[in-house]
This record gives structure tokens, C-alpha cells and sequence, in this order.
């Protein structure tokens, strides 16, 4: 009954144009099987090749069709994890049509696979306090513009004004968005999680927009610095000097974030990189011919940190950056791990820094 | 300079297993012209067949490829309004690649296209004051299981508990999630818009997620009675008495809010009901052989009102079920416009609600 529901609405609400021989059937994809091997399913009676791209994968596989239209594919059992994965019909990229859950980007549809295993990851919702996501639409004087970000507040958030709350401010990956950090990263189950373990301090989390176009890059460092710290500080109980604030951010992010932090180091006391761009013309005039006062810089940075997988595409870039940091004697701790320019690193890196700012 | 770093990042980011002959090129789409006209834009080098449809059209269009393998149509002028659509691509149905607005469903992916005009519409971001939206994680009793749920809070919300504000619970479609509301119906700048226009009074906008399965559709309504309204009511300063308590929903979420309202009159005094969908054994059982206290039930309710479009595929069962709710002397208002079971009509439903409630 309930399907037949449903599928009534669907067609309803889904399907005004199809005509009825092509109403698609109820199908569930992905499903994850107990030995975290995966099913994906795809329904098309004329598609004629139907891949599979995951970040699972070394390459995409196929799927095979049976004779009514279900292509399937199953892949054997994964790390438990979060991962992207898309499909390629008759070569055009698509998400999965029966899949809520979209990685919000602005260049590409994937869709979200959530292998939870046995034991509970550090980014699952637990049975713990939850903090709560806040969608502001803020005015942002230097790019004229009325901008959305989102802040976290902890569990049992107090908004009296006696607590005052550090602040981490987490920026997005190029052509990501102000969501990607929590729907795809997860970031207020991470926050919530380590919390509750006593192994993070009770923080907001604030999480711009920070893709500017078509300005100059430059300018999101202005945003954040004239505007999303003013917004935030005149909407919540927060600490106001630099030891309560954190700046972080991935990719692009993770060159926004060197640019931010290295130049107002009297605002922000960590800085932690994950990723980062940085073939920027913002970071060319930063940091060629930098001559920093290091001694300066390494008292006002509580922790400086540069995080990076090695098979990422900009691990030799990353390593640059790391040489050239050591050679001006400014302290920066690496994390290196395996793996690529991925979320599932993102949620690692983040993970860590939590456990390491504002303390 | 900005275009050869967003394309490279996309590269490193979205295309990581594509060789290097199948990049597609940086293509904007759609594209609104001045007069209202809009150009959808696709890449495939492959494809046999690209089709547009779009609430905007009564039949899908042919998109026309050229050389290179870029696709496009342009439809003519159209009414300003938020319009989801779609592309067909040799028979497989995708949102567009290059639009980040995805109409948040279960079922289905489209793309939503913003026609702006030339005049701001009451759905638009305005030059206002705004209120925010929280994601809230709630744990349910009723389905054993933590589920998200958004509150918009007013421009100038008084946290401190001096105010006492009245709460809309407003639910979305089948298939639909508690997102639709904002991000497809826009429910948070229509009330700021109405608010700023003192036509609405400030108040709370509850979106919960309203599917329920595979546990039967009744349960939906003791998770809201049992669960989600004391989860507000102990988490938000609001009124707790009927006359503060409005409910709405949308098709699934229109006959939910019938079960919901008519059968909670002594909790919510305003009952709005958008193109329900109330072929459910939760209707049937509620309201046939149903014989209500007329006198009483119309003395709650401050407002019964059911909204439909004269081409929804569910008009004949909205006037069946006013005549039937007429027989039964239960004053209900009816709201009836052109156009179909489109979340467009949906903004409209709501603007008017929104107006009439908790006045």
C-alpha cells in the first residue's frame, strides 16, 4: 500500500511529461550489503553503456542490464566511509536518480554513499548531544552583494552572552558550496561527536560561501575579514581575539585559508590548510619575496597546520609550500596520510584540527 | 585568469577518472534574458537526442546541437517565477550539470530555473530584514529514530522568552524532504517579504521531514503531536495554545495536515491544506462515516482553507472532498486557482496563508 502510494505520487509529481510506458519502476540505489560490498542500480530500456565512477574505485566499472531496464553493478566490500560516486550513461555524467543524497557542488552532480560499518565513525550521527546548523543570509559590503553561511553552535548552546564561544571558520572547496562542509563533510556530527567525547571544546563552526565570481579571488579574504567576522561577532556570544579564532578550509579553500590566516595572524591564532590550492594570483603576491617576521608569527600562531594525501593531484604543490614555509622559519605541522583530493580526507583533517584548536 | 582556475579545479575535483578528449567545456546554463526568454545549454558529444521539460512548458522541446557538441534551446518569454526542470538525454532523465539549484526530492532530479521580472516577486530575496533557518536534529519516540527538521525563525527574533511567538507547522510533498520548503518553495523570504509588509504577523516556520516509511502514514501524525511539537515548544519561546498553532502542507502533506488538523482542533485553530492528496487509508479511516461536532469544530478552527489549481491532477478529489467537508457543515474556504500540482501555485498557497493566520 504504501509503495503504491508512492509510486502514485511520484509519477505525480515526478513524471508530468513521461508517458506511460516509460514511467520508471521503484528502484533502491546504492544498497549496502552487511560486508559493506555495495549494489548499484540504474533503470534505462535504451541506454546502451552504463558506468560507474566512485571514489572507491581505481576506474569506473560497468553495469549489466537484465531484460527489463534494471542495469545493477555490486562492488566488493569498502572501507567504511562516506564516498562520492556517479554514473556515466552513454557518456553523460549523472547522479543516482534514486539518491537523496547530493554532493553539493556547483560544476558536478555526484551522489553520496554512507558505508557506516560495524563501529560507529567519528562523522555518524551517535546517540550523543546535537549541535544545531544555522542558515543566515548576511550583507556583505565588499562584494555587494546578501550572502548565505552557516553557522554550527554546539549542544546546549548557551546564547545568554555569560559563555563566550571560540569560533573555527571553515571554507568550502572551489566550486563546492556553503553546505558541502556539512552535507557532504559532515562537520556538526564531527563537532558533536568529539564533543561529547571531551576531546573538543564547545565551538561555533561558521562556514561561508566563498567562491567569488567573477572578482578576483582577493576579495573573499576582504569578505571574511571585514564582513563574516563582524556578522558572526555582532550575532553570537563569541571570543573576540585571535586565540578564539580558527580559520580552516580545503582546496581553494585551503589556499583562502594561507591567505587569510598568514596575513592577519593578529586575528587568527590557528590556521589549519587542508589541500590547499594555492596557483593563485593572491597567493603569488603574498608569498614570493615574503619576508616574514617568523619569531612574530610563531608566537601569535598557536598551531599552523598543512594537510595533504599522497596521491593527491597537489601533493608536490603541497610539499613546495611546506619547503618554502620551513625555509622563512615559520612553524607549520604536516599531516601527511594516503589517499586523494577527497572529502573523506577532508573529514580526517577536520576531525584532527578539532581536537586541536583552542587549547 | 578566474575561469582558467575554476575550470582546472573542477578538472581536479569533479572529472577525476575522465580522460583528458572527454573534459566538457565551462558552459552556463540556463541563461535568463532580459525579456524573460530562457537558453538551456547541455554537453554531449555522444548524445542522440537531448529534450528540455520545464512547468513552464505544456510538451518537452528538442535541444539543437552544434559542432562542437554543445546543445542548447531557448524557450520564449515566460511569467516570472521558480520553475524546476529537466533534461532528457536519449531517454534518461538528468538535472542540469551546471545549475547548482537541485529541487531538493527523493524521487526525482531537476534543476530549478529563478525568472526573476523585472519587479521583485514575493518569493524573491529582498532588500529586508531576514530571518534564519535552523536544522534541528530531533529524536523521535514515535518512530525510534533521530530526524532533521528546520525552524525558520523571524527577522529580530527575541530568543529571551518575552515574546511569545505563534508557530506554522508546514509540510512538504511526497518524495519531497524537509528542505523543499525552503529551497524550492522559498517559504523563509515569502515570510520576510510579508513580514517586512507588516501582512504577516512574526512567527516560527516549522518544516519537518514528513515521509514515513515503511512504517504506515499515520504515524507521521503522532510524530508531529508527540514529538515535534513539544520538541519546539520546549526548545523556542512560542504560544501553546491552539490559537497559536497553525499546520499546512503541500499534496501528501495536504492530506497529512487534514489528518493532523481536523482531528487536533483543540491544538491547531488553522488548517491549511494545499492540493491534498488524500487517497490514504489514514483519510479513509478519519473522515469516513465521520460525524463531527459541526458547531464545535468550526468555533476552534479560526481558519479551514484548501487550495488547488484547476489543471492539478488532483482537482477532482479536492472538490469531492469539499463537498464533502460542505455536507458535513464544517466551514472550510477554498482557494481555487489556474495552473497545476506545481510548487509555483505552492509559494502562492502559502503567501496567502501566511496572511490569514494568527490574526
Amino acid at each position: 500500500m504504501k509503495k503504491h502510494l508512492f509510486f502514485a505520487l511520484s509519477l505525480g509529481l515526478g513524471c508530468l511529461n513521461a508517458p506511460a510506458q516509460q514511467r520508471p519502476p521503484a528502484i533502491s540505489s546504492p544498497n549496502v550489503h552487511p560486508d559493506n560490498s555495495i549494489t548499484f542500480t540504474y533503470f534505462s530500456r535504451t541506454a546502451r553503456e552504463i558506468k560507474l565512477s566512485g571514489e572507491f574505485l581505481k576506474e569506473p566499472v560497468s553495469l549489466i542490464k537484465d531484460t527489463s531496464g534494471i542495469w545493477t553493478v555490486t562492488v566488493p566490500p569498502v572501507v567504511p566511509d562516506i564516498y562520492p560516486y556517479s554514473f556515466t550513461v552513454d557518456g553523460v555524467g549523472v547522479a543516482d536518480p534514486n539518491n537523496t543524497f547530493i554532493f553539493a557542488n556547483e560544476r558536478f552532480k555526484r551522489s553520496i554513499v554512507d558505508v557506516k560499518g560495524d563501529k560507529p565513525l567519528i562523522h555518524s550521527l551517535q546517540n550523543v548531544p546535537h549541535g544545531k546548523i544555522t542558515y543566515h543570509n548576511y550583507s556583505s559590503q565588499t562584494l555587494n552583494a546578501t550572502r548565505q553561511l552557516l553557522v554550527y553552535t554546539p549542544p546546549n548552546f548557551d546564547a545568554s552572552g555569560k559563555t563566550k564561544y571560540p569560533v573555527l571558520y571553515l571554507i568550502h572547496g572551489g566550486s563546492d558550496t556553503e553546505e558541502t562542509w556539512t552535507k557532504v563533510g559532515r562537520a556538526n556530527f564531527i563537532a558533536d561527536n568529539l564533543i561529547a567525547q571531551g576531546k573538543a571544546k564547545p565551538m561555533l563552526i561558521v562556514m561561508p560561501y566563498g567562491n567569488v565570481r567573477p572578482a578576483p579571488m582577493p576579495d573573499f579574504t576582504k569578505d571574511m575579514v571585514n564582513d563574516i567576522v563582524p556578522f558572526v561577532e555582532a550575532n553570537y556570544p563569541v571570543q573576540t581575539d585571535s586565540k578564539g579564532r580558527a580559520v580552516a578550509g580545503f582546496s581553494v579553500g585551503g589556499g583562502q585559508t594561507l591567505n587569510i590566516g598568514l596575513t592577519n595572524t593578529d586575528k587568527f591564532a590557528y590556521v589549519c590548510s587542508y589541500a590547499p590550492y594555492t596557483a593563485t594570483d593572491e597567493f603569488k603576491k603574498n608569498f614570493t619575496d615574503w619576508t616574514p617576521d617568523a619569531d612574530k608569527m610563531n608566537k601569535q600562531l598557536k598551531l599552523f597546520t598543512i594537510s595533504v594525501g599522497t596521491e593527491d593531484f597537489l601533493y608536490e604543490s603541497v610539499k613546495q609550500n611546506l619547503a618554502m614555509f620551513n625555509e622563512k622559519k615559520i612553524n607549520v605541522k604536516p599531516l601527511i596520510v594516503s589517499g586523494g583530493h577527497t572529502w573523506m580526507n577532508c573529514k580526517l583533517f577536520l576531525a584532527t584540527s578539532l581536537q586541536e584548536i583552542f587549547k
